[in-house]
């Protein structure tokens, strides 16, 4: 799932006049890291500035301050998410396809955002861009949880669940794979994490026999 | 999942002796609260002080500091997850009955202890308690992924998946429902939680034709 970086690039453009080595990019990616580590309350723009060898000073030629690196970080994991909706809402396909291609492409969103999507999932509420981030995090559960309303209507879906317990369940499963993938380290000869996701929620664990 | 409080009572019955209303359990109550709110690291014996009312010595009457709290809660995880283990290993069942009865004492404990549990699963082994508490877990993981292995050998679970991604996957969803679990908020009407996890996990939320 590629995210747009061309609008990253364009309207952060201005600001981007840091020691080379040190581009915005750079610079989130540490605070993202950072963030993780200690959480955003407890991470500081003196333990960033440490951590990048560099002057607080030439960090803010870059962003506003902490909230600013707290939004971009964000936004980069819900901004994923969206275009993954968006594919699945293109594909004019019966509703418990379109909810496969959303968790194959939200997979794929964790798997090659790892960082930011982590950081989004374990922010609590405490500051404006925090909630906004929840907001548009719970627009997207409502879409799930809608797309599995529409696949039991269709029949496609176990009807014997609350639909909004099983899209619970569904993307439960999916966003827990940040407490253990590792990028790289997958073993050879294994299938696709989508795969493996999509073999267990669609089709079950058990073998019928 | 009945939790043994006996042994709880037994080993602290000397220190019983804060005013009444502020037993022990009541301690550990406000401060698993507050653990989870702020983070183990945000929070301080000065913050549970205020939030319970009383002094930071009668606090001391029940417990030796901050990490004995800390120690206590995520024990009483533990120990739920392990009497849960228990009785799924005294089944005497085929391993995939034992691997249901695994989830359901999980899910079990995780509705009776909710709090407690979403602690263990917020920690990030910063202190020597917490990485106890996140070793006597990787052990509890390693039971779940022999589990899942012994049951593939059976041929009762899918063998196109490595064992222990199909564990992880498996208690992965099971773990997400701290994320939006509140107890006596489940509708009139639903199946119990249990139900629904391992009938998407086993059976799968595709409906078969």
């Amino acid at each position: 799932m590629a995210i747009d970086q061309s609008k990253l690039t364009a309207s952060d453009a201005p600001r981007r006049r840091g020691r080379p080595g040190y581009d915005l990019e750079a610079v989130l990616r540490v605070a993202v890291d950072l963030f993780n580590e200690r959480g955003y309350d407890g991470a500081s723009m003196d333990d960033l500035s440490k951590r990048l060898g560099i002057a607080k000073s030439a960090i803010y030629h870059h962003v506003a301050g902490k909230e600013e690196l707290l939004r971009m970080a964000l936004d980069r994991a819900l901004d994923g998410w969206s275009e993954a909706a968006e594919h699945a809402r293109a594909l004019g396909a019966p509703a418990i396809e379109r909810l496969e291609m959303l968790v194959r492409g939200t997979v794929a969103v964790l798997e090659a955002q790892l960082p930011y999507v982590t950081l989004l999932l374990r922010i609590r509420g405490n500051t404006p861009v925090e909630r906004a981030a929840i907001a548009r995090r719970r627009s997207f559960d409502r879409l799930v949880a809608d797309l599995v309303e529409e696949a039991e209507r269709d029949g496609d879906v176990r009807a014997d669940i609350d639909p909004r317990t099983t899209a619970r369940l569904l993307f439960g499963m999916v966003n827990s794979i940040v407490e253990w993938y590792r990028p790289g380290r997958r073993p050879a000869g294994e299938g696709s994490l989508a795969d493996a996701v999509c073999a267990v929620a669609f089709d079950g664990l058990r073998v019928r026999k």
